[in-house]
């Protein structure tokens, strides 16, 4: 992408060369620094601002609202990643468009042609239990859609810590980490106490009673000592979105 | 002690025995079940009913009142232990009472003549970092105080774990540990995946911003899936004090 | 179970002695002390660990899951605890495997063969009131599933505490008590306040408007001055879990 | 106190018959509901509306302003009740108005000139622990000032219940109950289980770490099964405020 | 009833005399001070100690357990109210016991004999807004059932505060008050700045957002500047109870 | 509307000249200051004091409920504001009276003759995210029927700033800006950072996890270092009610 | 000010005519649409912006920045408004620019040239209690700093609310109603409930235990059922500010 | 570092070769995976483990224990940072340590040696308000301490948002971004809306009332919109610290 500031100049030269009208010019520039992004769809936008690709939160929206977004992405051509997509969206959403493929447990739906790894090294996504694997699995759809290499390791919570210590060798290859974890929130401090990357924590809402939907275990990854990101309960997708932020670095 | 049903029953036979009158009989029964204890000052009572002698519990109160208690219970030759006790009246107290010594760490004062060892095992006593040691250390002079083996293990909380791993064979040997930790409070869990005996977790008032002031500890505290028994914030007294009711067992 | 250190220095004399080759004893050491663990199912490493077996927590798994974790566990022949199974499930479960029984009031699933008791004493489990029965009854089947000699007294809550005073010969036969209450979480603190054993308080759910789905009655308790222990709210499993703990010492 | 409906009528009849010019009236009227109170300082207003003299609030003012206050009262020959009146300032009010005295435990200044019993029973003031005696003795102090035979028993809380039940004669000679307790506040709860009459709770601000500030306590005694009137965090004024209106029923 | 004190003396007397033997009088005395309120069913003990029956509180129970209650009540002839029940179980009560009515807003099911007044006074109960009417309801049936004269002011709130003034003469006349008000609870303070009796404030869970479920409400009214008795969210029950034991005196 | 002066000094003369009685004159003022608005139906008194009619708030109330308050209405032609109208209600509604319209998404019933624009300038409704239509809808439904020139700007959140920038005419058109926003509840600082007019703000519950029902939102609006008016959450007809409050003067 | 099209229209034209080189024209372009607001200091954009100059929070700065600011701002001839200055820098603000004032109660140092009134009515600032005088204070001299007729009415809270029926007449007289209120925060519902215009709440910090610093008020006002604008506690500047937004329509 | 395999192999064919006895690699083994840091200080180990040295946290500690520390890092030659110094130490150490200096806006105290650049990038560090800028000094001596270059942009927040836009350059220069803000927390999401780089958002405990000591703050970081990490509040060293461990991948 040009950068602004030249695109500010061509036009203004044009001007004082005669080939572009004062009218023109005013035109083009009137929405500046905007103009280049309203000039095209919203995601194309991102693209070009962010780097990554607009994603469809499927919370809230109607499978037709869903189908509409999916259908007008896919008449140009971009790749398609819907998160939060509850099973019946989501079988409906296969049947519709069968190039695309739908993960009941991460609750995404995907149509992905581009194959291009983009990401320079390996996302490593934990889950401290069995409960919090949605969780993960979101974070590892996601991670893998925007072109990450990308593992996992499940069910290495607390309560049994050898398990994640039998896994040091798979904890030391990654660049990037995400740690989801609910109950105490306690396996990301643990994690950010081994290895020497960034470590991404998200808080589930798993739990009940004193786990107040997720937010005892927030509370953990916010006061960690040992220096851990914090994300909103349940967000994996932005776990795996700013991890791919990182490994693009 | 005679059993309840052992004083009535003995008292009511004499009575039919003529031995005691109906109005005597009358008095000693009208405070039944509680009686037994009134006639004797407060903290022999709970001696006889929980088997722990009465503390003196500090804030708030002056000087000249611990004083006053600390002197009504040297006359009785009672052992006497303080805590939540500041330097200054620390310092006072023990320039009072010669035989007795200040801990400014735990801000305890203790007068104790009775060394006899009366629980089972080892109680240990850790703490996760540094700032939790004024925690810890209350709770160290208080099961020292009730007559327990008690062993510290301080600064190996989770942003170093490798500390604690360090330190197996201290943990294998204790028959109650105690843990003391603030920030995320995560120490407990790990120690409670380890060791096969009662785990007790002190979240302690250590952290800034979203610690809350103890609260996010013990929240992780309540929620741990390693299961551990829960005291208030800062409480490094009643972790202790429960402690010694196990370790008597 | 030989102690680590026994199995590392029984290797090594092996190398030493040509018995053991460098390239064996490298792949039994490389885990520990997490090797013994990972050879065998998680079940089996919890038992060593921490004398008390894996325990199944139905919320969240579906009946197949469940299924699936019984059965292998039954191939095994280890003893079965499931908590949190509702109705249904629970008598699929009862269903498939016959020799097994559901406790809908606990809400617990269970196949026990071994009858040896291996609690030393009584664990007393006592409700407030008619609705706190079924995080009792958790408490009661689980404490009594490992093994302990289990008695159960059922509303005594404090808007008629003469009913409490009133079974005084069972509090005193108890060797840890566990009180569920929900409301204003008083009854914990009564019972502490008579007893000289450890007292486990698990709040309740029980209440509507400020009782917060709980959080009142495990504040009350966190805040006994009697000297309790505190667990989640509803976790009746987690306070019999811990008792056994105490009454196997 | 005359009707307002009687007041009116007079009014109208004066002027009907030509004893009261229409605009004396007007002026009169003008500001019923409410003139009545306004033509009188607001403090007489209280005592025709509510049956209660008003009362001086310590807290925020300047030793000046409520001597300015005090003053005015005692130009108009009312008693003068102040509370949240700290040591320093409450002393000062002493020397400048010898006619009154100081209680520090309770943080009241009173002149009281009218010795007349107003209410019809005993009201009884009870504290749980030492340190709540502080907020017991302002609800001491208000309730003698507005005229009620008032008692305390302090120090009989939960923890050592028995103290409680040792005074029965005294609990059951109660018209109202006043019952402050901070740390669980369980105290309410038991005393309303015993007696029938009503039972007024006070939360105290006693405690630490989950303690809130009094916030447990004040969320245990509206959760009370036990059918308590709950009052602010150490509202001691209110509880004896609110007691007198009952007991002059 | 008589006192403990002249129960237990006749007993010892007739041991000192020879018509009770000490076995039977230890039967008798072992439950002392108990033993009175236990040789009765539990609803009779209540009305002798508190002066007040039992109620049914219906939440969380059955419909079969309820029909039981009602049932052994109805045997001993004793009245039945029942509170929290549902329209559906409300109406198969009143199909399985004819002689008893449902009322759906309150929510409540009644058997009512004894039609004698027992309270001295009016008891009146003002809901602020149409939508806390239920509440109010649950008030004015638990008054009425308990013997009291009552009467109901509905939607009187104060964003129409002209409402309220418009009814001072029916306020003028209770000699208790009651006053349900969800959303921002202002209107107890209103009232209690207008009579010179008793207010009872109950919140309701009415509003939304920021109502916290009736959290606001609940604060509003204890930090009420005109002294209120505050009570659980939508405890209809609990102040008209507690308005029961104020106007019985 | 007369003064209420000038209403009783006309009742007066009245008096004094024998046109009025003293008992009608008593009748009559007995409620003033709030007879005026008793005389009439509780709408049309609103509509006296404060400008703006009753509206239906549809919450908790059934159809036949809002029937009778629509039909009663209609009967008097007052026009018809229902809010918080399920579909289902609405559809029905609208059968009922064919004069009247369902907007589901601001779910809003309206029966509107007066078609008069009493708003002296545009109202701007602003929504941060697709998620918050429903909240702006019915903001801007309630603005238009209380007959202002009412615009919306929806999905111009802070993710693409630049899309609000783009609206930078339209912004500087409004004379009151009405934005709803949920999640992190930025964008009202954002608006009121950038026009000169007042800014309101009402925050959403769209979100999940920490946005705890948008409490986040809330709070971010009171914080506002841009001075913004804050509403309840999701309360849209709240914000438009006070924008037409301002448009008016 | 020239709207920004215009002024960009102007350059391109200059552009077009050679009378402006590209490369100026580019700086000048380069910060458009921002340009206009950095040619000149902070406090003039927002002049230009918002209508209404920029203001010094006093809260965090020291004495010296205060004066720093207060003197270039006093070299451009602009009036001064400091708020959050505590007595002693406002006593020597007021030493250092003897053409300043500082109001104590207010907390509030200015300096006023421009005595013109550019509001068009009445603001009143209004306060429920003596003690959230200090917030009203600010609210008052901010409004009358910014050119608004200002007039206050204090203690009129709802514990004897015939006070604030009594000043009917000042109340209709206001064009925009300010109301700070702390402890139940009732006092903006009934106000709002009773006049035409905006009413903007704002909750003070005044009240002890359950008032929690001011929440319990601001929860009040957010579901106040009269439809006020709130704002955070003791903002007393925004809601002036605020008040001022409106008043200049 | 070698890997702990080749470690533990090595050793396995030392003994095999008989170089090694069986017991000296038994004492080698027992401690791995952790001795290799045990056989060096704490902050070596961490460097080893992390690639960041130890870090002083001062709060909390005195100046004694601070310069002990200091004391004998520097014996060692290792860099020394220690954060939350307060202004009376920061001079006592820059005295006790003249080739150290210390940084009072950012309470941080240095000794620096090594100034080779480790990060890849620049790091910008942005502050919403002043008052936010000691957070933002302290994440911005961090950051260069560790090695980065590092710059900063203040004053920036969304009340004045062009003068952000007006930065935009330097914003699209940086690899990571800090942005620490109080109030409304809004800044960080505006800045992730415009980068493509990860966006560390620090909230502040700047504000007063519903800042709620910066939670409101906080809250609105983890429910942005754009994507963000968020950190504990004020906790400037931690935002730094993860941006590091970015910016060297």
């Amino acid at each position: 992408m040009k950068t602004m500031d030249d695109r500010i100049l061509a036009l203004l030269t044009g001007v004082a060369g005669g080939t572009v009208s004062p009218e023109d010019a005013f035109e083009e520039l009137k929405d500046i620094p905007f103009l280049d992004l309203e000039h095209t769809k919203i995601d194309i936008h991102r693209q070009i601002r962010k780097g990554i690709q607009e994603v469809i939160f499927g919370e809230g929206k109607t499978f037709e609202q869903i189908c509409d977004i999916v259908g007008s992405m896919r008449a140009k051509e971009i790749d398609v990643l819907a998160t939060r997509i509850d099973p019946d969206k989501g079988k409906r959403l296969a049947g519709a468009f069968p190039e695309g493929s739908y993960e009941e447990k991460a609750r995404c739906f995907t149509i992905k042609k581009d194959m291009s790894v983009r990401g320079k090294g390996l996302i490593l996504v934990i889950s401290a239990g069995t409960s919090d694997i949605p969780v993960a699995e979101e974070a590892y759809v996601v991670s893998s859609f925007f072109g990450n290499e990308t593992e996992k390791l499940y069910d290495v919570g607390v309560a049994g810590i050898h398990r994640l210590f039998h896994n040091l060798d798979l904890l030391k290859k990654a660049r990037v980490v995400i740690v989801a974890a609910g109950m105490e929130g306690a396996l990301p401090s643990i994690v950010a106490g081994i290895v020497g990357v960034p470590v991404i924590a998200v808080p589930t809402s798993i739990g009940y009673g004193a786990s107040l939907g997720g937010l005892s275990a927030l509370l953990a990854m916010l006061n960690s000592c040992s220096t851990v990101a914090t994300f909103n309960i349940d967000n994996g997708f932005g776990a795996a979105y700013f991890a791919t932020l990182i490994n693009r670095l």
